[in-house]
Parts: C-alpha cells; sequence; structure tokens
C-alpha cells in the first residue's frame, strides 16, 4: 500500500510485464488468505518482521487451529497464539504436533524460524498472583527473539526486594513492569532506570481495583517519565513492544 | 447520649436534683446553639477533646463568621475553620481579631487553649503542587497538639529523596502521605515504616487522573498493610486523624 | 535501609569485621527469600513487628502452602494468611498442622508468638451479611494482640440497637465499622465517639450499590471527622491498622 | 387523553353537539398553546391539580418570562418558577408585576389561587450549604399548599441534634431529607419515621463526591425501607412529591 | 428515643415506679432481641406500623430461618421475607409451616394479622422480562394491607397497551412503574397521573444498561414531576413505600 | 392513535355505523391481545410493515414460545426471535415446527410472507470474534427482505484486508460495521462511504474494554459523518433499522 | 482508493496517458490541499456528494476561516461550518462575505451550490433547552437538501403535546429526535412511526443527568426498533445522516 | 542506589578514602538540592541521560522559575519545562534570560548542551486541533535529540491523506499518533508500521468523550500489536519516551 509498493506495481503495468487484470488482481488478493471466518494476513512478517499472531479468546478450538495450521502452512517463522484454553491447545496440537503450550500464560508458540538473539527485556512483576501475566510478556518477547530476565514478586512493600535486583534490571534495553493492585511499581521502576518502561496493570485485587481499573490509572498517571501503558492483564502487548524495539534496536545499523 | 449520662441524668431526676421538664430540656437545649441557619455543637470538645470544626465552603462568609463567633465565645479551647477564601477571613477578623489566616492551606486558626506537645506526624508529599493539601494536614495537627515533620516534594521518580528523609519519617507516630498523580508513594511509604499511614489523595494531575480518582483508587488498593485513606484533597481529615490517634497514645496511660 | 543502619554497616566495613563483598551479600540476601514464585520478606517482623501478611487469592494452593511454610520455618511468631479457600487450607495444614482455619473469616492463623494483650478494638457491622468481613477484621487484630469486642447487626435503619452498645463503642481505642449498602454506619459511629474509626465499605447490597461503590464513596465523604477508610471487603486491612495503633499506643511509653 | 375523556366526545360528536372536524380540533388545539419555542400544557391543572411548572435553566430570561406569563394569562392557580436567576426574575417581574423571588432556592412564586392548607411536610437537611436545595423543596411544598417545617443542619455528625427535633419530625405527614457528602442522613431519619421519605442528594461536597454521586448511592441504597429518591440537587422533585402525597391524602375521603 | 419516650420514662422514675438500674435496663434491652448474628428489633410494629422486615440474601438459610421464627415468636403481623432462595424458604418452613412461597419474585409470607384493605396501588410494568420485579412489589404492598392493580407488559414501544389501561392506573392512590433498558415507562405514566409515582429501574437488559444503570439513571432525570426513585431491582422497596402512603391515607383522619 | 384514525372512528360514529360502546372498546382491544404475562402487539404489521420481535432473553421458554405462537397464529408475515438459547428454541419448535433455529446468531426465523428483494446491506466486521453479532445483523436484514454482503475478519490492524473489499462496501445502500476492541472499524468505513453507516459496538475484548465501553464510546465519538449507534452487541438492532431504511427507500417511489 | 479508481489510474498509464511520476503525483497530491495546520480534503463531494464539513472548536478563528476560504475556492457546492462562535464568524465573514451565521444553532452556511429539495426530516424535541441541538440538526439537513419538519418541546410529560402532531411526524421519511434529561421521547417516537429515528442525546438536566449521560444511555436501551444513536448533543451528525438517507432514497431509482 | 554503586562507597570507606560520616552525607546530600517546596534531582542526567523536566501546572510562577534556574546553574544540559503559561514564562525569562517559549505546545526550551542528532520521530495527529499536544510531544523529542517528521491533519475520515505519508511514517525508528475523538488512528497507522506506535489520546471532542476517555480506552484496546498508551493529552510522555527509545537504539553498540 506504500507508494513505493504502487511505484513498481505501476511500473510492471507499463512494461506490459503484468496485465492490469493482474495488476488489480494482486493488490486484491496476494495479500490475505480468505476462509470463511477470517482473513489471514501473509504480508505481516514481510511488514513488521513477525507473523500475525491468533488471539484465540472468543474462537471456537476448531477456528483457531484452521487459522494457525494455515499461517504454519503458508510461513516459515515462529508463531505465536494468545490467550489458549486446554481445548484449543489439543485442536491446534491435532493439526501442528510441534505446538508447545505454556499453560501459565496460556500461550502456544511454534518455533520453526531460526533463533536470533536480540537485546535483553527485563520482566519485572509485583506479586506472586501477577505470573501469569508476566510469563505472557515474557515469553512473547522470547518467542519474538529477546533475551529475558524475570524479576518476579518485587512488589513495593518490600522495596528492597525490587532493590536488591537493579542492576539486572538496569541491564535490560527495555523493562517491562508488571502489576495489579495499585500499580506502583510502575512508576518506582520508572524513576530508577534509563530505559523505556512499559507497564501493564493486571486485574490482580478486590473492591475498588474494579477489575485492574486502579493499577491502570495509576500507570497512566505516572509521574515517573518513559512510562507508557498497554491493556489490562496484556502481557502479550507488553512483550510484543519491548520486542519490537529491541529488533529496532538490532536493525538500526543496517538499514 | 451515652448511658452513663442517661443514669446521671436518672438520678438528678429522682432526686429531684431537677424537674423533669429540666432534664428533658438538658437533653433538648444543653448540647447546641440553635440559630438560623446551623445547629452549633457544644458537646463536641466535652465528647472528643476538641471543638468542632468549622468547614466554610457553601458557607456565605457571614454565616461562618457567625458561627466560629459563637464558638470562640462559648469554649475556651483551640478553633480551626476550613476551605477558608480570602472573603471569609475578613469576615472572621472583624469579629475575631485574632484569627490567624493561613493563605496556602486556606485554614485559620484561633489558638485559646494551652498548647499541649504531644507526640509527632511525618507529612510526606509527593510534589510540590501537592503542598497545599499537605499543609492543610500539618496546621490541623498542629493546632490539635500535635508536632509536624515536613517532608516535601519526595515523590517516588527519585526514590533517593524519600529514602535520605527515612529515619526522619520512622521517628514519627503517624505518617500522613500526600500524592496526587497515581499516588505510589502511600505504598512505597507503607512498606517502609511501622506506624500507621493515613493517605490523602490529591486532585494534582490531569487527563486519566479524572479529579484525583486515580491516586484515590491507587491507595485504596494499597499493597502495604496499614494504610489507611480520606477523601480526595481531604488534609484536613488526615491531620485530624493523626492527631486523634496521638491523643489516643497521649491519654492511654492515664485513662 | 535507613541510615542508621547503613552507618553500622559502613561502620563494621571500616573495622574489617566485614568484608566489602560480605556487606554487599548482605544486603542482598539478609532480607528475603527468594523462591522460584515469590520473595519471602523475613525483615519485616523486625522492622514492622509482626510477619509478613500472605494474600492467598490468586495463587495455586501450593505456592499458597509453601510460602506459609517458609514463614513458620524461619521466624517465631503469629502467622496470617488471608482469603483462603477450602483447598488452600488443605494444602497449609498438610505442611503445617497446627494451622487453624476460621471459615467465616476465611482466614487462616498459625499462633507461635507469645501472647500479648494491647488495648481494645470495637468491630462494629451493619448487618448479618456484613458478618464475614467484620470477622476479618476481629480475627485479624486478635491475632496481632489486640481484644475486641464485636458489635454486629447495629445498622442506622434502628439505631437504638446502635445506640444501646455505645458504651462499649465508647471504651475501644480503635473502632472498625464495618457496613455494606449505604456505610452510614460509619458516620452515625464517627460522630459518637473520640476514637479513630476505621471504616470498611463492604459488597454487600445489589443494583446502584456497584460492588460496594455505594459503601465506599459514602465513608470516603463522612461528614464525621476521625474516619479513615480501606478497600472494600478489606476487613484484614482494617483490623491490622487498628491492631498497628494498639501496638503504638502500647509501645509509646517505652520508646 | 383518557378512556372517558373520549366516550365524552364521541358522545358529543354522536349528538351532532360537535362536528367530526370540531372533535378532531379540539384534540389538537384544546389541549396547549402553540408558541415558538414552548407548547404550553393547559390540561395540567384539570389533570393533576397544579399548573405547569417552568423549568428556567438554559432558557432565555424572555423565554421564561413568555411561559410564565401565558400560564398567568391562562389560569387563576399558583405558579412556580425554578432555577430562576436575578436576570430572568427581572424579565418574569416585567412582565408579571406581582412574582415573588426567594433567592437562596432561586424560586418565583406567583400566589393567585386560594391558599389551601394541607398536611405537614418535614424539611430535615444535614449541613447549613444545604440550605438551598432544602429552600426549594420547602417553598415548593408550601406553594402547592402544604404547611413545612424546617429542620436545618442536623446532619448525623452531631446525632443529638436530630434527636432532639425528632417529635417535629414525626408530627409530618411526609419527611424529606436533604444531604449531600455522604447522605446518611437519609438512611437515619427512615429508620425513626412510620412516614414516607423523600430524600435529596446534593452537590455540597468535594472529591470523592463527584457532584453528588455519592449521597445519590447512599440513598439509593438505603438500609431503612420506605426510602424514595430524586435527583441530585432536585430540591423542587421533592417538595412537589410530598405535596403530591399531601393533596392525596387530603382528597380520599372526598373521592 | 422520642423527647416524649424519655419524658414519661423520667416521670416513672421521678415517681419511683421504675428504679434508675430498671429504666437505663429497659433503655437497653426492652427494644431488641440479641441473638449471635443479629439484633432483632421489635420496636417497629409499634413505630412503623409494620415487622422488621428480613432481607435474605447474603445470610446462611438458618440465619434467616431463625430471624424469622423469633419474629413469628413475639408478634402477631404479617412477615416479609424477600430476596429468599428455594434453600431458604425450606429452611423457613421447616420452622413456620404455614410460611408461604412465591417463587417468582423470591418472596416469603406470613399472614398472621387481620387484613386490612387500604388504598389501591397500580403496578406498572414495561416487559414481561420485568414481572419478577414487578410481583415482588405487588406482593409487598398486598401483604402490607393495600390493594393492587397489575398491568404488566405495557411499555412505551406500543403506547396503545398504556393508554388503553389508563383509568384503571389513574384510579390507584399510589402508582409503581417498574421498568429496564431505557426507563421511559416513568415519565410516560408520571406525565399522564396526578398520583405519586414510585419508579423501579431494573436489571434488564443487556450491554450499554450496565446492570440497570440506564433505567436508573433515566428514571432519576425524568422530564415528569411527582416521580421518586428506588435502588435498581429494588421492587419491594417500591411496594413498601406505596403502602406507607396508602397507610398515611387512611389513618389521616383518625390521629 | 393518528388524528386520521380519530377522524375516521369519529365519522363512523357520527353515522351510527358504530355505537359509543364499540368505538371505545375499539380503542381499548382492538390492537392487542392481552395474555397473562404479555401485551402482543398486532398493530405493528400495519403500522411499520413488520411484526413485533420477540426478545427471549430474560423471558421462561414457554412464555417465549407461547408468544411466538400467537405472533403466527394471528399474522402472515414473517416472525423473528432474538437471544434464543437452544432450550427455548426446542419450546418453540415445539409449537411452530418450521421455525428455524441460527445458532451462531441466537435468532430464531419463521418465514411465512412473500419474500421481497429490497436493496442491499453491507455487513462488515472486524474479528472473527465478531461474528456473532454480525449475524444476527445480518439475518434480521435478510429475514425482513434486504440482501445482505457479509465482509468479516476486516478490522484495521491489517487495511488492506478492507481496502480489497471496498467495492463491494459501496455497492450497498446501507453499510453495518460490526466492531468490539477499540472499534476504529467504524471510523474507517464511514470515511471511505458515501451510504448510512450502523455502527455496532461489540464486547468481544477484555481489560480497558469493559464490557463493549470503549467500542461504544470511539464509535459515538466517530470523526467521520454519517455514523450512527445501537447499543452493545444489539446486531439486531442494527440489522433492523438498516432493513427499515431500505424499505423506505424502496417504498418511497409509491406513495 | 477504490479498485475502479486504480484500474482507471493503470490503464492510463499502460496507454502511457500518464507516466509513473504523474500517476504517482496524482495518488498524493490530487486529493487534498495540504496547509501548514490542515489538509483540506476536495475528493469528498465527488465521493459523498457533499464538502467536507467544518469543526470549528478547537481551531483558531483564523484557521478556521482559512480552511474555509479554501473550500470555497476551490468547490462550488454548500458549505457548512459547526461550533461557530462570534469571533469565528466574524473571520469567516471576512474573507467570505455572503457566510450566513445562524447563532442559535451556532452554524454557518454558504450556499452556493443549486437547491435540491429531498424528501422530508422531522426533528422532534423535548424542551425548549434542546432547541439550540434540535436546530443544528434541522439546519444542517436543509443545508444538505432536506426539507425539514421542526416539532419543538414536544416531551413525554405532556404526552398529546406529541400526539397532536403525530402525523406531521409520520410524513417524514426520516425522523431526528433530540432530547435530554431521561431522553424518553426516542423510545416513544420510536413507538409509533415507520421511519428510521435518529435520536440526538442532550447535556440538557444536571445532577444524574452527568453531562447527557443518562439520555445517552437510555437512547442507546431504547425499547424501540430502528432507532440509532448519535453523540451527546451532536445534531450535526443527526441532520448529517438523516439528510444521507435521504439522499439515498432519491438517488436510489437512478443508479 | 544499585550495589555497584554501595560497592564503591564500602570500597572507599573500607580505605579510609571516605569517613563513616562522609559516606551516610554523601548518601543523603549528594544527590538532590532541598530547597522549601522542592528537591531538585542532581542525578538524573547521570541515570537517565537527560536533566529532570519540570512540570509546572499547579505551581507558583516563581516556584517553577526558581526550580529552572536551579537546574540551569547546576548542570549544563538542555532543559525543558512543561504546561508553561505566560506568566509562568515570564518568571522564568527573568531569570533565564536565554529560554524560549512555545506558546501552542505551552514548552520553554533551554538550550545549553550540545545538540545530537539521534534518529526519527514520525508524529502524526488526526486533527487541527489536536496540534498542541502534538507540537508538545514533537518539540520534546527534539530538545532530546531526536529528529522530528510532523504529519499533522491526518485523521481517519479521509484515509487517504494518511496513506500519502505512509512512506515519510515508515522511515522514523519511533511513531507518536495523537488523536482524540475515537482516538482509530492509533489503530490504522499500528497495523501499517513496523516500528513501535507510542499513542496519545487527547480531550479534543464532547459528549461521550468525557475529556478524552473515549480516545483512551479505544487506544488501550488496539487491535494492532505495538500499541503503548500514555495519559490523555500528554504529549511531552509520548515525545520523552520515543526520544529515550532513540537514545537507546543509537548507545546500543557502544555499550
Amino acid at each position: 500500500m506504500s507508494l513505493k509498493h504502487y511505484r513498481e506495481l505501476f511500473k510492471r503495468v507499463q512494461s506490459r510485464e503484468l496485465s492490469v487484470d493482474e495488476a488489480v488482481a494482486e493488490m486484491r488478493t496476494g495479500a490475505f488468505d480468505d476462509i470463511d471466518f477470517a482473513k489471514i494476513d501473509h504480508r505481516r512478517t514481510l511488514q513488521q518482521g513477525f507473523p500475525e499472531v491468533v488471539y484465540c479468546e472468543g474462537k471456537a478450538p476448531q477456528q483457531s487451529a484452521e487459522i494457525v495450521w494455515r499461517l504454519v502452512k503458508h510461513g516459515d517463522g515462529n508463531i505465536l497464539a494468545t490467550r489458549v484454553d486446554e481445548q484449543t491447545y489439543e485442536a491446534i496440537r491435532a493439526r501442528v504436533p510441534d505446538a508447545q503450550y505454556h499453560s501459565v500464560a496460556r500461550l502456544v508458540t511454534i518455533l520453526r524460524g531460526e533463533r536470533v538473539q536480540l537485546g535483553c527485556v527485563a520482566v519485572v512483576s509485583a506479586g506472586t498472583s501477577d505470573i501469569p501475566v508476566a510469563e505472557e510478556a515474557a515469553l512473547t518477547a522470547e518467542t519474538m527473539g529477546s533475551r529475558v530476565t524475570r524479576i518476579y514478586d518485587a512488589g513495593v512493600a518490600g522495596l528492597h526486594r525490587l532493590l536488591a535486583r537493579l542492576d539486572d534490571i538496569r541491564a535490560a534495553e527495555v523493562v517491562v513492569v508488571v502489576a495489579g493492585m495499585e500499580g506502583a511499581l510502575a512508576s518506582v521502576v520508572g524513576g530508577l532506570v534509563a530505559a523505556p518502561v512499559i507497564a501493564v496493570p493486571t486485574s490482580i485485587g478486590y473492591g475498588a481495583n474494579f477489575g485492574g481499573l486502579s493499577a491502570l490509572l495509576s500507570m497512566l498517571n505516572s509521574c515517573s517519565s518513559g512510562v507508557t501503558v498497554v491493556n489490562i492483564d496484556n502481557g502479550f502487548g507488553a512483550g510484543y513492544t519491548a520486542a519490537v524495539i529491541n529488533r529496532r534496536i538490532a536493525t538500526f545499523g543496517q538499514s
């Protein structure tokens, strides 16, 4: 869809390498795989350096499996499915036997691409209950080629637990902070590091937590600069963005 | 209204020290001063060890002044008026010349009682913009007889500023934490001290701060135990409660 | 982490009592127990006079049991686990046979420390349905060494039920008020006593109660001074803070 | 629009007392006065025993004045205009010289009907700042023929002020309770009287009051039965309904 | 608690008819029955002309049954239990065999008092799904002695269904309107009748209904005067208040 | 209820074709079928060109079946029942054997009327998980005589999937856009077409989606003109309105 | 951007009518006018049959005037500017002398195109205070070529005012309903007409109106089918969509 | 505060290079400048590569000026003050004459450091009214050493305006998207680029925009991966984070 892309297409039409109908057809059909309930995007690896991720919540197990299978068949990179329950995993494994299930994070990964080793992401979480979301972030970043340092149960109620690991956190290129309840950890970490901080509010808590609203608002209002926020419980989004930044760093010298 | 109080009244009636009509009248009129727009409570000093505080917002300046004057006339303790604008202060000073105005905290104090020196309250605030609320807390506690240590602009974005004053904070009997934005300071302080922490969310911030909601929810969901919360911008309430606890501590041995 | 603590450490290093590596190691490892999914805090008893409380919601039963067991093994004081369901209790009891389960309050207590008898906490609740939260507050305060007076089902719809127990409430050092629906009880009690009042909104109610929001806002906006608030259904937090205040009172003469 | 009304109309058409066109015209035009910006309702006195009340907020002063003047010209009862600012009052007085302005309640009354004396309404308010709303309720009920007992500044923070006036409150046929902040007064009064209680939340307060939301939710969740609620600051609505109930009582024997 | 009550008590003390201890005891114990988990109020029939209603949600079946049984044993009037599930009903029936269960409305009634026949309440509901709440209102009002006219499924989407029953609605002393979704029915009925209208928002609906919030706000903002509102799904509260008004009407001539 | 209708009735009364009682009766009873729990509206086909749709959520299966059966018996057009679960469908089929169940959309259709072929509706949906709501819209529009083009899984994260189908979308008379999460698809489509766009927010998403609130607010604030919005998950409402517009278009030349 | 458009472009490139650079340039620059602070869209008239509407709120007067002037200069159709204050109007008039200001609706119209007369839009509003929003809708529809019938102050509190105008409302192709407070008018009108109803909630009201939220939720939850909703106070959006539907109807036979 | 820092300190103490008192003093005083109302942080440049940014809202002009002046005096890098009104700017300029004011973005910049040229940030905004926030982001990133490409008024209502600039956007290392209303631009851009996208919701809009809530929720729920979000109107936060990422990229090869 870029002007470059169009220019090329125009040239091939002008040179009669392509007929008008072929050019129109290419615009229409070259880019995705249209099945009954989904349009599977194959231009994504090219464009963003990573295949489409499959979000399985709200899809029937067979729908998820079909989409994953088509992505596998078409491409040759790593594949990631999120919010996968047991039943959906079974449906995927029936079609893609080497699919791996990470039950705590509810992720399925299929590793086909060559493994790169980009920069490091530190995933810091506040409490034991936040681990599933933290693992979703960590595994996503790993699948996308980043190294990950995990620092769990380091909430601000016992600040020394965090400070003891500060050198590890400061060694990372990007920091993901996962916290529920009041989400104060994002601000505290944000004040201590020079790296970009991606904050993930979790729905852990009760009462005036309102399903993660307290941590979400807390992180959006962080008094520390350099903190950006993703949706409640969206460990995937944080891990993905962290990996995108790391890829950016790794490819900067080359472009 | 306590059973003790009634018992005494019954005895005086039984002994004819008091007629039935006098007893009923005492119940009805002994306790407050009924003027056109207010019922001024004189039983409060006796009952709670401190005169009624006058909340001036939403009252006409002359109404506030009238109420303050009646409290002064009737009692002999310290008096506190909150949310006082310039105009209301002028109206009060016209009737009570020794009324003092604290413009940052928007308080008026009238010091008539003997000055006691109870335990210490540490008032910790996150940012320069939170100072008016912090001062409201500090001056309230002082007027009620507590010593106050002020630690301002100690927000978590620069944690070393807080840690450097930790010994001062730990020396207090009660800690008041005043913070807007994400209010993370309450949890951090709560994790570092053994004293009760009273958290005051402020409306400082913008956007998803929603008038102080972010700090309020943050503080209510604090992962640190021992933290209780008052209304947004309610510096008075925090200072008052801190002083009440200190008074409790001071009188414990005596009762 | 206090300056005193550092001064001591510096002195021991200066005097070669400690090598630099030992000093750094002590800072890092002396303070907590780092297992896979949790960092268990052992500096807390020293610092706050009470062991870390284990919040079990959102943790697997085996995780909760492991944490409790390590706290037991390490310390010699009383231990408290909150939001414990039946299954988690079974896992705890398998490792710590003398763990006691309080099913209404969903608490587990393990009493190993010597029993102190500090001041009194009055726990006042509005309705029969509020009792689980009230019991969580009462048992927490008792486990931490306070005496507790229970006054249940004393809501404002039948005010005489409250007034009849007023002398008992006034005899307490701290008052915890537990109420759902409109939470008016906190303001009424706050107007009748001289002690600090800790208000616990509950999620009891329906419709425009919005999961406890009505009682929460009501208590935060209390027209009575001296009322502070904890999270919805957070009986533990109220009982804990009440006990902290009582401990403060008890230790004041000594420090 | 009732079946009775239609029956009568059919009869007059059947008996040729009315032509079909006249019958249709009466349905269309007999019931209101259609001016440029308003349709003034003259069937209301007949139907509800009271003229249409003019709500002036959001209307230009001249629009309000025009509507009031047409109501006066057409009817012979009492007229009430609410939310009237100074400027609108001037516009009304220019056209209806005997219009009276009640500046605290922001009401205009025009008394033309004979004065009836129905049952009594007790208007109880929590604080001095609630008086404008309370006066709006009281004056509305008086204009509609009820007697009114005013009990102001009787909030629950000083319960004895309320209890001292309990006999007066219990003497009323209907009780209106006006309160801001946490609105606890409605529940307390509701538990003490046998009359219907109409609760008016006010926007008095700050912070987590959220413009009257706290008192509104509090009153909707009242643990006392027999309490119904009107909109925030809607003193008019409460006074109107109280008067409607009183009228109902007065006319019951007659119908 | 009224002054009259105290005057009488003082007189009996003065005349030595009562000792001081007896007087104090009467104040304390005469008014309610204190069991482990509840304080059952027996002064209510006297004070409000109706026994305490038992709200069963959040209570154990045995607790509800115990409370109902004590009320039955002590008094001789009608008794009402609300939000009763099947299991609780069984527990009640085991102790009070003549308890009747109304499963749609989830009410239990025990009719012991003489049956009075006060004025009429019209209960108008918008849709078939609102019937459980409407029945709660209707049965409550009937148990308290009112006659009830039911007009169900008369929502504004088919206005002629409502208008066809207008004469029946206008014949009632009080009108209860029950509606979910947008709750427009309350305003439409409020514009058509001269009686007080009690509006009950229901949680019927989905999406932006937010559990009844849409109907609740709609009813609070009704453009028709004379409409008051109760909590979402609170059919009981509406029926109770309607009956209270009818009782008021019936007793007006007598007092 | 229109003036035309009344004029006709008056004429028939005047000409004695109808007695007064018959006229009143016709107004009362001609228009709907009054059963115990519902008033079934038969004037609707005449008035709006389509029978009443039955919303089954919150109704007992037998109630839904009874209403459907009466509609079938009375009329001769197509019938639609929405939010139908399996059990309710069984109850309907028992009485109306040719009822068809569409399980994804949870609709029942009964096709009795002649099939018209009005203009085209394009139903565009963002993700696979939005298909149930999209199908509800599509089937509703089809049952009401519109042709439907389905374009599913065309969310803005892969814009080329949408642009490839743009000509199909532009060929429709009305466009329905179904999207959850951030609902951006409505604005994008609204900027690309000249037809009216009806946007349906879905509850698909998690966290700060708040049950569809994010998509709802997004669509209401669309920067594209010509976009109107229905309730969250209200596929029926969108399909219905699209069909109404198509019918309008089809009948315009004729009226 | 449609495939048709691209096909044509490819052809002209293939036939050398256009060079590749010209083709790319056309894609880039042919479609809008890029000035410092805005990209003015000239493809809109072609695509949607109406020029870009200028939303002036938040723009400096000179910015708005510049944009309007460029639209005038470039095109030859009618132009509409919304949310125009006095000062902005002066800036526009200085550059486009025949710009007309409609102060109640805060619109500027510049009529240059030939005047078409499409179908009719009925704009029905609830109260006098809603007229500015209703006029915004009416004038927008008129500027876009629709005839408009205005029925103002026809709220449901006096239903006969609405019913008297029912024939006029039923004569329209599209109905716009404008209402604040509880917004019940939309449901009532929706139940009475066969045309599509576009509902505009207004911010008229106070208290629990929450800036128009009550009317918004009410309209989204309408029990009448065929009702769609636009943003609060968005008279423009409703008038625009109504005109789009009318244009659709008018051009249907032709395409 | 890191372990490295402590290790070094311990070594200098051990080697008697530093006395214990000096070591403690350094921990306490070396890190910030403690003035009456603020603690100015000088360790920040070292730690995060950029001086503390001064947020001026809620501070008195003299306070802001004092803080800026101290930062200037102490350091030698660039300085940034945000949310600066005219009056505050005058106060700053009086003390720092080379301070530059950017009135649209309400920023003050003081450029003292050497100018680096890091990677590129694309700042894309939806409408003209969003420019102040976009400029805050752009100028912040520039002050911190990034190059900035501005693409303004490219909202999704006219998608071709955005697509025409796609190559420029794709050339950036980081993309900042600024949008109010429904904020759809973030998702559309997120689907088109491989760079990390930082989304800034603005408060531009009205009605159900609720002060920026619609755009905020929209962006948090983005269906495009790689999008993170900052607070409403927080252009500074986005620009700051973008610059932090660019700095990370630039320094990656070196560390």
